[in-house]
């Protein structure tokens, strides 16, 4: 637990030390931060998707070292969708991240909330556990992307 | 400190885990993992040095939360590393990596020493430590670069 929480303490003080715009000198490295960031959390999600969908064994050790990496990774993005990062590389972000930002914070802080319990599940050695928890952190992922990542 | 040792020991075992080539199902994946995972302390290491070089006011929570962050993410690279990812997408590493897997490993592991000083200078709230670290963990990164990236 304290892994993550610290990076999520880490993060959050980050993001209220400037500007998330300021933190990156051109757009394109703000979308790819962000972009390289979920990359990275999708991958151990991955993992864990797996290891609930019975596509491979459950293991406990590996299924509790890749929810903290996932709910450690969940911080990161959001500090790369700062203003005027909507256009500038390759991206798939809606406009509506930056013309409801109220909502999409929400779905940012929900992610945050879902990974920390999958984190916590991750690390019970319960397969059930994780499946439920996998799922709501999924439905959560899908939820965010329906609504703010064109396809 | 617990945080990246708490990641540091979720990357080692999960590396232990399986065949590092097993962990991905293209070559591609593999490579983007590593990229992602790279650009992301990338990211961080550079705000690190941007207040080493002056070119930002050092701020000390700025400091401990970026190298907290570093030390974190350079556990992860090296699973993306694993036989046959040599080729299959867009990447700059060299036929060494995979030809003298004990040297690149000798630096990979470097690398993981010397972001653990880094991110314990950056825990210091002293600018000259962090410089020290900071330099300590740039000639890591450029000696494995000269040696195993391409141009």
């Amino acid at each position: 637990m304290k892994a993550f929480a610290c990076i999520a303490a880490a993060a959050t003080l980050l993001a209220l030390a400037a500007p998330a715009s300021a933190q990156f000198a051109k757009p394109e490295d703000a979308i790819k931060y962000r972009q390289s960031a979920l990359s990275v959390m999708g991958t151990h999600f991955g993992r864990l998707g797996a290891m609930a969908n019975g596509r491979v064994p459950f293991d406990a050790k590996v299924a509790a070292d890749n929810g903290e990496i996932v709910a450690a990774m969940a911080k990161l993005p959001w500090a790369g969708f700062g203003a005027g990062t909507d256009k500038g590389g390759n991206t798939k972000a809606k406009p509506e991240i930056w013309t409801e930002q109220a909502k999409f914070k929400e779905h940012s802080d929900k992610l945050q909330v879902e990974t920390t319990k999958l984190a916590a599940a991750s690390k019970t050695g319960s397969l059930d556990s994780l499946k439920t928890a996998f799922a709501a952190t999924a439905d959560t992922c899908k939820a965010c992307h329906d609504a703010f990542r064109n396809k």
